[in-house]
């Protein structure tokens, strides 16, 4: 059993590597939720969805996000009704949006909803939001306290960031499956995604790290960042702001209770002794993933650290 | 001021011919939304939208409903994801559910909601919602109590119906605007809708049947009936489900006390005399609206009768 936890796009990029590499029915993929939120009255999803289409094999991987070949008729329409439309919603994407919000209204927890969405999809791994309840990651900007997608999208992550937490995290539990399948897992991989905004609220769920660091699994970690930038998005900005070093070496730090083992970029090559003082083996190699056969040959990286 | 009751279909094609005969800050359309429903989570006032539509120049003519040109991709998803799919919500036309259900959500009452959206669209006549308050036409039919959607466009009106009701009328007040603009019309047209599942529900709502008895206007009605049967959709049915000879005598009496004048079509000639022994002038002429200058010239005919 492996165990992938992720955010948006750089979690993406990996796990459709490593897809293409085990058996889906091994694969449970544990995903940020504190980047949801409430837009023309819908439940947006950014990081379950994005994970779902890459692995229905319907994701738009030039943008990073939405379904590729999607139109955006909807929301033009709901820009001349004088809805706000900073966050581009594609009309097939939509009806994800529609359909989830539904279903919540009727009751229905987020998990099994994202299970009913995947199935319909044809996607056979297993998706599981961090939790079912309600955990919204919020920025204190010099602009005022605003939302994650605020700041990230409508912003463009400009505002200064002073401090960043996880709204409701404290009372939150794991959605059903989570603790169990980290228990099983042989491996488990913490993608290259935010540490602050993507993997943060997922390790701050109650019972998930805690489960991580008594796991009977191997626990390898990729690095999102190479010099001192994210290799997309502002992960470097925000870990400033929480008081991290912007490196691999501060991303490792953060998990510096769970890796067994991390892997970081040949141009931070410098970095691997002193991460490795810390207890975690590391090694160097080219972490982008510009290209199919990129995502795949880290994933097969990734997997063999795993599996050492 | 002329003031119109009207539901969908046929109420639009003599509105559209009106909208081009009258000034349209002189023009209130009083509306139906016992036919309103929720579908995908989202609030749909099906003759609010088509009476908007006509008036913003983007109506679907041929089809009577929703926008010309959309498309319908989100529907075509939310089929893949599971959803029923039996009423048909264009991609344009969802933008309007979607900002109706949101609004709504957040407080506000459904005409300010349509006045907004009317406003949106470039409609400079008002449309008025019969009621803020959840009226529900509901039809028992031999296979059990259904709504009015369900009837109409699920079971493509074939269950045998044994009663209509409207759930909810007694304790619904009219929308603000509705009864002032009743008390300062000096015409009001009765569309030719359906007269159980159109404009019954209008007059049902408590304060609207009187209002028109005692307005100080010249109160017109044309017949949605020719010969025995509806120009278009279940009206017939429903009449005699209700007790009503299906004919346009059957619906000259539903409106017996309100009518001044009745226009029907010229096959139903005979039926003058009878109609006329009620109390209600009638005269006899083309009532089907095929074409732009048939809706134009009926609404000429209208027009001039509440002004003789």
């Amino acid at each position: 059993m492996l165990v992938v936890l992720s955010g948006g796009t750089g979690g993406a990029k990996l796990i459709q590597g490593i897809s293409e590499e085990v058996d889906p029915s091994e694969l449970t993929i544990i995903c940020n939720t504190a980047d949801d939120f409430v837009l023309h009255g819908l439940h947006i999803s950014p990081d379950l969805d994005t994970i779902m289409y890459t692995l229905a094999g319907v994701a738009d991987g030039s943008k990073g996000w939405g379904i590729q070949d999607d139109t955006f008729t909807t929301l033009a329409q709901l820009k001349k009704l004088g809805a706000e439309t900073w966050f581009q919603l594609g009309d097939q994407d939509l009806a994800t949006h529609i359909m989830r919000t539904r279903l919540l209204r009727e009751g229905l927890p987020l998990s099994k909803i994202t299970a009913r969405l995947n199935t319909c999809l044809g996607v056979k791994a297993t998706i599981l939001p961090m939790t079912d309840d309600a955990v919204e990651t919020r920025v204190k900007t010099s602009q005022g306290e605003i939302s994650f997608q605020e700041y990230f999208v409508k912003q463009r992550w400009q505002p200064e960031v002073k401090e960043i937490f996880y709204a409701g995290v404290q009372s939150s539990n794991p959605s059903p499956g989570v603790i169990e399948a980290i228990e099983r897992a042989r491996r488990i991989i913490i993608c290259p995604s935010n540490p602050v905004t993507s993997i943060g609220p997922i390790l701050a769920v109650p019972g998930i790290r805690n489960a991580i660091k008594t796991a009977n699994a191997s626990v390898i970690g990729v690095s999102p960042i190479i010099g001192d930038s994210a290799i997309s998005g502002p992960a470097h900005k925000l870990m400033v702001a929480q008081g991290h070093e912007a490196s691999a070496l501060g991303v490792a730090q953060t998990y510096v209770d769970l890796l067994d083992s991390f892997l970081i970029d040949k141009a931070d090559e410098e970095l691997c002794g002193k991460i490795q003082r810390s207890g975690i083996k590391t090694s160097a190699t080219s972490i982008r993933m510009d290209s199919q056969a990129e995502k795949r040959r880290l994933a097969r990286e990734v997997l063999a650290l795993a599996d050492k």
